[in-house]
């Protein structure tokens, strides 16, 4: 058995909350993977995503990955997210298997371009496809395999971030393949460089149309929620 | 056969997204019940709890109740709220029959001071037992009546206002009563004031407090979310 291929990691930190999406608000360490196959245009985490960052990338075996999970949340078990980046390019199949074993519960949030066995090794699979505003595009055959692959999981939910009117019609036709999912939209923040100070306001009027759009409109199937760590905390990492 | 007595109602609105809680996104119809039993020092509904309003609260039939709410929906099925004042001191068993026939679902939120057998027929109830700073008590035996009474619910939360360490303290033991109930925690807000504007910054440092008193603590178990609906719209009635 040869030593498995190390894991190249952009950050690992909490615990804190889940800011957005499905489990907003639990208690959570995260684990940023360093990768992307996209490269959306309104990346928030570009950090991990475009090579200019690799060589911040720490290269780590799984056992130090979860050793780190440990230190954090000091042995005690929590909600362990695995993003990105697309998590889905590397092998976290390895550190699921070590935290389950202790107790500990794990996400896993991916675009849906890339399936994986281990998808079925999750408490929450989150797939995110992109829509027209990332300039990105979809293959919903592979989005498919994904949704396959995570039929053992505890829950898969779709979560689609939202710029503008076209994004929100795109949403609907993804929710109709898949009504499966539950769906989940939040407004797109335009601000995602660190070192601006965010805009509170103009996040609430953005949130605020949102739900004008949906709910406001008779679409009562997503739910709505913004990024929590936006508002409160502002764009800082590691948060 | 009688007809059913008519039911105290300070409002009835929506459709818009639940702000708090364990439904938090969810497109949601309100029907705030007039009338409490308790008089929280904090209360951010005194319109639906003092009798200073009672001349505000329509009598209103259950199918009245119901005709309204399906006006607001459009007769689309969606998620029903019954908050107040306490909902459980009267009877809300007609209106959820009517709704559950048409497809709707149904959450209630009461502290929990009063059982109703309605409960059982609810998708979600939210018992909501009061810390020190509301200076009202708890009587617990009531609340594990209320848990019981749930029991043929789709879930049972308990969701705990945070305002002190001693608040904090006690949820912690109330925890330890229920450990069944999923928990969530929300800062309270003191500006309850609509005529007053609610300052965001103040209301995220009261998360960021609580985040770094439970997580960052190292206890995991609660899920931490604040009022969305006063961080994005402010202190307005009827959103």
């Amino acid at each position: 058995m040869t030593a498995p291929r190390p894991l190249r990691i952009a950050e690992i930190f909490g615990p804190t909350i889940q800011g957005e999406g499905a489990l907003i608000g639990e208690a959570t360490v995260f684990i940023r993977a360093g990768g992307c196959d996209y490269r959306c245009v309104w990346c928030d985490s570009l950090h991990a995503v475009d090579s200019a960052w690799r060589e911040t990338w720490a290269p780590m075996t799984p056992k130090a990955v979860w050793d780190e999970v440990l230190r954090l949340s000091g042995g005690r078990p929590l909600t362990v997210s695995i993003s990105g980046g697309n998590p889905a390019i590397q092998d976290f199949a390895p550190v699921i298997a070590r935290g389950k074993a202790e107790g500990y519960r794990f996400a896993c949030e991916t675009q849906g371009s890339v399936a994986r066995p281990w998808f079925g090794d999750l408490d929450t699979l989150v797939l995110s496809p992109k829509p027209p505003s990332s300039k990105e595009t979809v293959d919903w055959k592979a989005f498919a395999d994904c949704v396959a692959a995570g039929a053992g999981a505890g829950r898969t939910v779709m979560k689609i971030v939202i710029f503008d009117a076209a994004d929100l019609a795109w949403a609907r036709a993804a929710h109709a393949r898949h009504p499966e999912l539950p769906l989940y939209l939040q407004p797109g923040n335009p601000e995602v460089d660190p070192e601006r100070s965010v805009d509170p306001q103009a996040l609430a009027d953005r949130m605020l149309w949102l739900v004008e759009q949906t709910t406001g409109a008779g679409w009562f199937v997503p739910r709505i929620l913004p990024q929590l760590h936006v508002l409160i905390w502002g764009n800082r990492r590691g948060v």
